[in-house]
């Protein structure tokens, strides 16, 4: 392991994140509300901190990195991102204490979008706005991890997309990195610019417009109001953001292919028709629901059944109803929808798409198996074999992922919370979610929750955006091993 | 399929099931509670209508029972276990409606133990008599299942017991089957015989001793009384049950070899030693939490503790506490307890703990494998290899249990149950255990639950017992095909 390597790596990450910090100094400037010395100050600081490590540090890059070395390049660029972003926090005295700061930190930059902030609207705008640029920043950071990275790596199953990535494919990960940066990238931002313009259309200032759209395309959901997209009460914003949720919980090597001319991309790939269906299904189911049980009109029904559920399967979060009050069924079938999760390849969390998808799959040869004892039923995808390997890879993220479930809800009771806060917070922490069911509802947020409680959902936060392996290993002795 | 060779079985089942209704019925004669006549009349159909099946129908079992005959008996074996065991519940009007008779005689023969019966005290010794009765013939059923049968068929993983079954091995079912059968009731005969001479020897009279004794060995949870073992209040009855309820956890062929004088049997298995330091590992927890947020004494905290965690980990389901009033930590436990279950081979429900060890494995391994990408690590149980397919029968098995969880909790909560009572109940079914948490908690029933829910949870604790797949199977329609 070569850690000045390393160090020289993360040096660039930091400088970069210092250098945004710039866009949020510069809409404190405008609104003038005293909040831009300390933005200057923080990106000063991130900065310097990332050019002494970039220049103290030297780039032996020219071997290939090793397994070990991406592993920790990305959990370090996360845990380092997550410190440096707490800087405009803790200038500003927007919180009383470290884990608060970094728990919306790190709520940002895994696009969770759980917050510990209370009165939100009395917050100065470049604050709020370096707070939604988190979610921005963090969903570029998805998008690159989950389509050039991971499937290097072999996480949980991702390594099926190599196939999927646009652009040439080469040995070395440098410049395979850089050409899927260039690509993607533009496809977020163009995504992303098309989102504002839209809400910008629909009467939304140019401010709440951007800090919208960055938490709409990570699929974050931090808003600049205090009851989320509720607030606006249009059915205009509710659609577009809807649609955008949607976008953003797709594979953005679709868009890509989209972009490129090729129309049928969406519809020629599994999981993109298996993510639309279930997403229509439950729509339609918990629109059925609020109508008998909730709703006077079957318009109104669906309108919030509609946007909750897109929220919650592309992990974004945004609320316009409290569905802490809805029947128990949409409930339910909410917290399933957390486990779920937007696509591979998208800036969604949760479990994804494929995932469960081969999952499923998986589940129908094993009862297949005991009717026909004698055949040979692989797994496919696409007409294309899935390897045993990858399947077990999957099975054991989906293990990997019930077992922190379950033990970080173990210890969420240990620390006094009620059984529904309890599973509901991990839940909706490890799924990269953001409003979770009871304590943790649509209408409150994790302030109240005990400081030892914050710690672990933050961790919980990091495995569910790192896909569990990329942080787990990193605490194996084996790891450390040479 | 041979229709006409498994009516014939069936029918010999039903004999046998008809002529054990004479018990109930000496004991209905002894109390005279008017309860006799219908006692005998429900035998008399039963003995009856499994003759005429038996000789109606010709054995032409020389050749060897196929893999779709073997689960097709299993599956209608239990079904109509229950149909007949809800004779003596209608002839004697203990129920107002043939669901909760056919809830209770199911819960019975599953061992599940979870109840529709209103004042149980008020109940003719007779047919509380039967109702124990159900629970240890359901018990003997589930020996020769997970022994004998499953292994041949190849459901979840129990392919790896076919080793462990004692006495010699024959390559036809019929004589195997005998064999198992003789061995392995003799040891549930005898460690039954002994808990009802210990419960006697503490002062229960002979009745209530028979009827606690078998809804311990079959890990039941059947009463004859209101308060579950609480209603004694005894430290003493309060050992022997817990120590009573761990043993029928634990897989009757390490029974067998302890009795055959292998007295390192217990310890040199894997998944008993994995059962049992999960049980004091539990016990532990749930002390130490009772003590510091509900109980004065830590004597108090142990002795409520140990026998709540005793009861749920090996799915019976006695209780000596309302555990739905207990701290989060320890209700969270309690419910992780319910999917867990007790070991392979033993009267207990839940996933068992071999499946969860070896599932254990299984994501260790893939940790492992991300660290190391090009190491081969196969699953290993006691020095020997485990096949991947029998880990893929078992992963599938592990996520089938999930999804029929996440399903059927769907399903009560569009019946209108609040969330945890909903999942809770399904829990507890599926996993055979009897109480829950919620309006299924230990001082509840289930009685208040709607028609549809109560067919629901009588087809989850049927799937549950038949280890999921067996019934599962029956249901796609490539096993009906030629």
């Amino acid at each position: 392991m070569r850690a000045g390597f390393i160090l020289h790596i993360l040096g660039a990450l930091i400088f970069f994140l210092g250098s945004m910090m710039i866009f949020p100094f510069l809409f404190a400037l405008y609104f003038g509300e005293g909040d831009a010395r300390f933005l200057i100050t923080s990106s000063l600081i991130t900065i310097s901190s990332g050019l002494t490590l970039f220049f103290g540090f030297k780039n032996t890059g020219e071997e290939e990195i090793s397994h070990k070395e991406g592993f920790l390049i990305v959990g370090l660029g996360w845990i380092c991102a997550g410190a440096f972003g707490t800087l405009p926090y803790i200038f500003s005295g927007t919180f009383n204490s470290f884990v608060d700061a970094y728990f919306e930190a790190m709520s940002g930059f895994t696009t969770t979008g759980a917050t510990v902030l209370l009165s939100i609207e009395d917050i100065p705008h470049g604050i709020l706005f370096w707070r939604s640029l988190t979610h921005w920043l963090g969903g570029m950071g998805i998008i690159l991890l989950s389509i050039a990275i991971l499937p290097l790596l072999g996480v949980g199953g991702m390594q099926l997309y190599k196939a999927e990535v646009p652009g040439p494919v080469y040995d070395k990960i440098k410049p395979r990195v850089a050409e899927i940066a260039k690509t993607l990238w533009g496809v977020y931002v163009l995504l992303t610019a098309i989102e504002v313009l839209l809400l910008l259309l629909g009467g939304m200032n140019l401010f709440d417009s951007l800090c919208h759209a960055f938490g709409t395309m990570a699929t974050g959901g931090f808003s600049t109001k205090e009851t989320s997209i509720g607030h606006f009460n249009s059915i205009y914003f509710d659609t577009v953001i809807t649609v955008f949720m949607l976008i953003a919980g797709t594979n953005f090597a679709l868009h890509y292919q989209f972009l490129q001319g090729n129309f049928k991309s969406f519809w020629k790939n599994s999981e993109f028709r298996f993510f639309i269906s279930l997403t229509f299904f439950a729509m339609l189911l918990v629109t059925i629901n609020l109508k008998i049980n909730y709703f006077e009109t079957l318009a109104q029904s669906f309108r919030y059944a509609s946007f909750q559920v897109a929220s919650i399967i592309t992990t974004t979060g945004y609320t316009t109803a409290d569905f802490g009050k809805w029947p128990c069924f949409s409930q339910i079938m909410l917290l399933l929808l957390m486990f779920i999760g937007g696509s591979a390849g998208s800036t969604g969390g949760g479990m994804k798409c494929l995932r469960i998808l081969l999952i499923l799959k998986h589940g129908y040869r094993e009862l297949y198996r005991h009717i026909h004892p004698r055949a040979i039923l692989p797994v496919k995808l696409e007409g294309q074999l899935v390897p045993p390997e990858v399947m077990g890879s999957i099975l054991g993220f989906f293990l990997l992922y019930i077992l922190i479930f379950i033990a970080a809800t173990l210890v969420m009771g240990i620390l006094g919370m009620d059984l529904i806060s309890a599973f509901s917070s991990v839940a909706a922490s490890l799924g990269n979610i953001g409003p979770g069911l009871g304590t943790v509802g649509p209408v409150y947020n994790y302030e109240h929750i005990p400081f030892a409680g914050k710690w672990l959902l933050i961790f919980c936060m990091l495995l569910g955006r790192l896909e569990i392996y990329t942080i787990i290993i990193l605490l194996i002795p084996e790891f450390w091993k040479k």
